[in-house]
């Protein structure tokens, strides 16, 4: 862990986190920072957070995709382990969510933004239960209070007639049947036509909504709503943006804050479009990649992406003025990460579903207010560090205990606190299902053959494919992923040894839910205290 | 598939299968059965059933203890995947049961007999399902209508004080608070005392208890009872024996059918306890091995054994001629199994959990009326099959759909009709858990450690430990497996091929159980459908 910039303790008064602010940004890279090394993109109030924190620069999510990462986030289990790897792939009904570990701990869990679940109704309804039921309910929300919820896409308005951020455009005289689309991600032309931000050529283009009606501000604003009326009761927010995934729309003035000399030239070479790994190959063909293998795509885009991001951090920066205000830094965990990045015509692709860094690894700054956290302010770690690990850290945090027979992550209290963890691990991993991408059909792939499985070691990165050769990448002397070793004889023993830790990973899962280790523990050899007595002469 | 001898068709009449008789054994080794070679045991009624169908020579099942393989024949799902691995894990409550496939087919699935299914309580409570609702209740049931579910062992009559069993003898007389163990499971000494049959040295005494009145006689009647009840409504039948599984008591004169000279030798060797591998080390420790290695015991207790598989083909022949006077031999598919075998000193151990032949290969008899199977009528099979392969036959044969981002066995009907079905497996899987065994303690693992995997093809089996060396038995050359190879460094090659078959095999589970393979086909490349355009200039 090397010390970095910080700026000394959180303030005065009784310093312990009773209360988690769980930020989350949508497709945010964990490189589109400043204090992460952007060249051109200011995020004051995120360095800043990370100035009273810690940064984990090595951190990775366990899906590449939104629906697959996040039911990672509030499970604390890998994507092989719950079965949803993908959006919209319903959870399972007896996971076990960020909610229901921090209730028996006093929290309340509310959600303010997006988040992707799933219910899987089919079975709620196949076990009779009521899904207008309190149950019903808690199962349909996954498990959060819902202050608001709004998974951030509405492309059609007579699904979600009520949802709020609709109404509340409405209300606010955006005059359509769907002002999410007309006026919160749409642009307008000369004459005063909708141009709609489902086309990136518009990017460039200010939103038709004022910034203060976008939805940044928006859900900023619910949850400071949110904090008001929670009041002493400890709490764990959600605050769940949907920003900078697309549609690519900012609002003036964000959509002009960066210009074309400020696009950082696109991490490829020529070599991986000449001869790719057939996945790829299969993936350069979809719509998004080809769109952001021209100049055109991501000088119109980007400086728009990186606009979003501008403008969450500025919210983020009333949002901390608001929790000062109220007292609530001193008792206030706070994470700020992101569900995965965003391709943006780095190896020729677009969008994500694969496993390169731009995907994979994000941000993920935590600060614990509580006197014993104080030795790693301002310092950065490098420790491999999952998505997973959150539930964890939030419970160890609160004083609960952690049930790792469900559990796969780690607490990160240990780093935060400047101690070195028992072995931690050597590895990540990811895993992702393109079943529902068009490269499959390309690929030849039945559905449950769409998988990749990614491990990455400080130096390695390995990815393997069901019907596929596997990827590697030497991340000590090719760190941007330009040259796939892994169709080369001399690397062969390090394929092995990659494939080996996925061999564990796989092994490892937490599949044996209903019996706890020290349930197990207590039954051992246990049967004659049970009255049954074999192996007796 | 060799011919064997036969018996020509099943009858006159219609011949369809429209019902199922599902019977299982438990604890029946696949060797102690007069078609599978025994020298001593004659089984004719169970010969009679391989002589109408197919006996299926190398069929395995899934887990090498009652709880984790039954839950593998009842969920056609490995215990890595359901996670059910032991006695007494509960199986998660969103798993689909035997019941909840073969309801849509308009068949009533119903037990008589033993399961060794346990509910998770815990959630069924968490969920808010009322345990005594009707969902409750099939929750509970493992989906299984109920005519009477006994797991066979009541060391304590105050937990079940309403067992029909109990009931049952207490009614003819058999004066006892827990008539299980004073007469059906007990023998007597000279002057009338009761001699408990959990102690081995009994076990060539008669039970104090009628035959007629005795465990296996008992659910037999059970199930005629049903048979009549169940009247013309399609059906499966789960008749599902105690015995010949411990206490090793028989009443008379199935006690006394055989003898000392017909207990066959024990199949081991000096070098295996001399140099035994580390987990067989520790389970040789285990009362049961220490008693089974011994001849005493096991000529005092193998007797008994052969004499209760003797008194259950007995019984199924009284079945078999029910079911014909019935009509119902023409429109039902019988299947005859096992849960596992029993070690009986093999290997120098004893009760079962590891994974030798003796407790994984089970028998596997199955015999279709309909005019479609008779082309393989008294034929053996040298197919590997598994326990999970039993659902998708009952599905396939009934004609539904095998819905295979769940069930992970294949339908067996293709070997039935004497067809040869496409890229067979070449593998079969059972894994296990000992983390109630005492062997834990005495390899020091956690729980979570206590874990072995096998993979068996048609040469090799291959036994992986997680913090212990594996063992490799080439069945060609050493069909009775008492040459560990897992340390040789000749046999490194094949060990690599049979780890890779395990890491395939972990890859592969079924966890993905909300979305059906159909559902992603249709689903691949949607998103312009739902109005989502993402990659568009």
């Amino acid at each position: 862990m090397a010390a970095a910039s910080g700026s000394g303790s959180a303030g005065s008064g009784p310093r312990t986190a009773r209360n988690i602010l769980f930020i989350m940004c949508d497709q945010l890279r964990w490189d589109y920072l400043g204090h992460a090394g952007h060249p051109y993109l200011d995020t004051p109030t995120i360095d800043a957070l990370a100035a009273r924190g810690v940064a984990f620069e090595r951190a990775f999510v366990q899906a590449p995709v939104c629906g697959g990462s996040r039911m990672c986030f509030y499970t604390g289990r890998y994507g092989t382990t719950h079965g949803s790897h993908y959006n919209n792939f319903p959870l399972r009904v007896d996971e076990w969510m960020l909610g229901d570990y921090l209730r028996p701990l006093g929290v309340r869990t509310v959600l303010s933004g997006k988040t992707h679940f799933q219910p899987d109704i089919d079975t709620i309804k196949r076990l009779g239960i009521d899904p207008e039921s309190e149950m019903g309910r808690h199962l349909r929300q996954g498990g959060f209070e819902i202050h608001e919820w709004d998974d951030g896409l509405h492309p059609d308005p007579s699904l979600n007639r009520e949802q709020p951020y609709l109404v509340y455009l409405r209300e606010l005289g955006y005059d359509s049947e769907n002002p999410w689309h007309d006026f919160a991600n749409s642009a307008e032309g000369p004459d005063g036509e909708v141009l709609s931000g489902w086309h990136m050529r518009y990017a460039r283009l200010p939103a038709r909504v004022k910034e203060e009606h976008s939805e940044t501000p928006y859900m900023t604003n619910k949850c400071m709503e949110l904090i008001d009326e929670l009041g002493e009761t400890p709490w764990c927010i959600h605050l769940s943006y949907i920003k900078p995934h697309w549609p690519y729309v900012a609002p003036a003035p964000y959509h002009a804050l960066y210009d074309n000399a400020q696009v950082l030239p696109p991490n490829r070479t020529d070599a991986e479009r000449d001869d790719p790994h057939p996945v790829m190959a299969a993936f350069m063909k979809h719509g998004e990649s080809a769109c952001f293998a021209e100049d055109e795509c991501r000088e119109t885009v980007i400086p728009t992406y990186m606009g979003l991001i501008r403008q969450i951090d500025d919210h983020l920066g009333r949002l901390m003025t608001f929790l000062e205000e109220r007292g609530r830094l001193d008792d206030t965990m706070i994470v700020f990460t992101s569900d995965h990045g965003d391709y943006l015509g780095d190896h020729w692709l677009g969008e994500k579903d694969l496993f390169h860094e731009e995907i994979v690894r994000v941000p993920m700054i935590i600060v614990d207010p509580s006197a014993d956290a104080d030795a790693t302010r301002g310092t950065r770690s490098s420790a491999l560090v999952e998505s997973i690990d959150l539930i964890p850290t939030f419970i160890d945090r609160l004083g609960g205990d952690i049930p790792t027979h469900r559990l796969e992550g780690r607490s990160l209290m240990p780093w935060l606190r400047g101690e070195q963890p028992d072995a931690w691990r050597d590895t990540v991993f990811c895993d992702g299902d393109f079943s529902v991408r068009t490269a499959r059909w390309e690929l030849e792939l039945e559905p449950v053959e769409a998988r990749g499985f990614m491990a990455r070691t400080e130096r390695y990165k390995y990815v393997e494919f069901i019907k596929h050769p596997p990827q590697l990448f030497d991340l000590e002397n090719d760190p941007h992923e330009l040259h796939d070793l892994g169709r080369d004889p001399a690397y062969a023993a390090v394929r092995a040894d990659m494939h080996e830790r996925l061999f564990r990973w796989f092994r490892g899962r937490r599949l044996r839910t209903t019996r706890s280790e020290a349930f197990l523990d207590k039954a051992t050899g246990g049967a004659p205290r049970r009255g049954i007595h074999f192996g007796v002469w």
